[in-house]
């Protein structure tokens, strides 16, 4: 199922911090909507922000009543910017952002028309790329899934998260396709309990037999034997670590410590192998993320928080990358440093 | 401050499960207030229960309107039945009720008011041996405590779990005292959040600096160097093990891989070592401790939940326990296989 749809000048999408309760259809037409929806969390997960911040372009190219190519890459330029303020960390809203833009500054004819055609189009490239990216993910992902085994996975790297199919889920689903009998653990995910919300749900929805633990649950699960596998998604892969929702690295040495194989699945865009862990932004929410849950407070008033989005899972704790060209192990990460892949 | 107290025939002790926005004391007086007192986590914390279970066959002694010894004993046996059968996993529970019983047992007299006033006493020297025992713990663990250091803790092994000065945080407000510049940080432990419920709001209440993070944080913390010394308190500890809140494990295999000294701070009331941990029952508590929160739906309705309450650190991820007569370190717990301490 598509979650990000192009129609007419008009970004379709679910509006996940609505669900699992409420199904709501977002209509996205400005770019300031988008960038709204981006940074409250109602478009979220790496590759879906890329195809959104794909379409955000677009739907200034759309819309702009700009006279002339100039004047329209002026704004295209400038909502790009827009768009990159809204979150820090994933590097496929600034690769997007980018590729976009590029294809815009690379236009050669003079016609508005054909430049806001252009513009359109390869932000639709940009989510037919990914979409099919997550397939053969899963298709990748799943020679390393066996019959009967139970997968634990962190936050939400589904459907959910991408255009189409899922980066860790696309693995779920590719091993359920093929039949193989295999069960989730899904980690909640505080503070924003994309696992509880998300995940449950779109495996609930596809019929996949998943169970819903909170966060700290995990390592009592691995040393039951309960869990064969672990597989998370990925914010940004860098030369010496990968960044993903916090809570990923601590899954990651629970896995080391139970000999779990532990697998990020994450489309190439992904990868960011110009830069090192310790060079990364990582983004700080508010505190009401973690003081409140779903309206309520939970904690005192005015407590100290400290609430951090994402953590780095250092590679050396990464069993491999499962990318829609293959699966990367330890001796591709050692080629990671060279900025090579 | 006493956390529970003995009033004339009512048993005085806060409601835990309203702080900390509500600060409501719950005055007990018969045994069914008590076991249900105890089954929804009003009263909670190994050391708190078992003064608990001692307080609540004190009073069926005080209230009770049998006319002889003989019959009282009946009746008090069966209000021990009762509260041992609310929760599974803690030792004091039981050693406590069984400890009341035992001196009912003896009783030699024949003198119905002395044999009442004697189960009183018994119930009120437990809750004053506790007392002192928790600030023997904190005593004994502040000397592990450095000038400067921050201490990272798991669920409340506060005041709140014992009947004065805390176990884990007996150890924080021991070295407080001390006037050691010391900082705290509070997973906030869900389900039930007695991390940003009750430790948040009795360290703030005391001053002392804490800082609330979700469950999943406490691995990056440690990888950001922020931690140097992790403390919990204990519910159980066996042979091989200690029981303690769950995502008490999870903490100790981060810490090992960290290289942080991990210590668990309990009385030797918590102590059973006539057991192994797989001997031990785990107490499973209902879905909707995960799915709710606050009384607000935060999963898909009917996901499949695993909702364990404890689970059990293996003495190989333990530096050392810390308890009233000392701190036992690894050459001792080879004694524990022999059930010596």
């Amino acid at each position: 199922m598509r979650m990000i749809k192009w129609q007419n000048g008009v970004v379709i999408t679910p509006d996940q911090t609505k669900l699992p309760l409420e199904e709501i259809t977002l209509q996205i037409t400005t770019v300031d909507q988008m960038c709204e929806a981006i940074k409250v969390l109602r478009i979220r997960g790496a590759p879906l922000l890329g195809a959104a911040a794909a379409f955000g372009i677009a739907l200034k190219a759309y819309h702009s009543k700009a006279t002339n190519t100039k004047r329209l890459l002026v704004e295209l330029e400038a909502a790009a910017t827009s768009i990159k303020a809204t979150r820090p960390t994933a590097v496929n809203l600034f690769w997007a952002a980018d590729r976009v833009i590029n294809k815009a500054r690379s236009f050669q004819g003079g016609k508005i028309e054909e430049l806001k055609t252009l513009v359109i189009s390869e932000a639709q490239k940009i989510a037919d790329e990914d979409a099919a990216q997550n397939h053969a993910i899963g298709k990748n992902g799943a020679t390393l899934v066996k019959d009967g085994d139970t997968i634990l996975t962190h936050c939400n790297a589904g459907e959910l998260c991408a255009v189409e199919y899922g980066t860790a889920l696309g693995v779920v689903r590719a091993a359920w396709e093929q039949g193989k009998k295999i069960k989730v653990f899904a980690d909640e995910t505080r503070p924003l309990l994309q696992g509880a919300r998300l995940t449950a749900w779109e495996l609930m929805r596809d019929g996949i037999p998943v169970t819903l633990i909170t966060d700290n649950m995990a390592a009592h699960i691995m040393s039951k034997g309960l869990v064969n596998l672990v597989v998370v998604g990925a914010d940004r892969v860098v030369q010496d670590a990968v960044f993903n929702k916090i809570g990923t690295y601590g899954v990651a040495v629970l896995a080391k410590e139970h000999k779990i194989p532990f697998y990020v699945a994450a489309p190439k865009s992904t990868f960011d192998l110009a830069h090192k862990a310790a060079e990364i932004t990582v983004e700080e929410r508010k505190p009401e993320e973690v003081t409140h849950i779903a309206g309520k407070q939970i904690a005192p008033s005015g407590v100290s928080v400290f609430n951090p989005a994402f953590d780095a899972t250092p590679l050396q704790f990464v069993t491999g990358i499962i990318c829609e060209d293959g699966i990367y192990c330890k001796a591709d990460f050692a080629k990671f440093k060279s900025g090579r892949s």
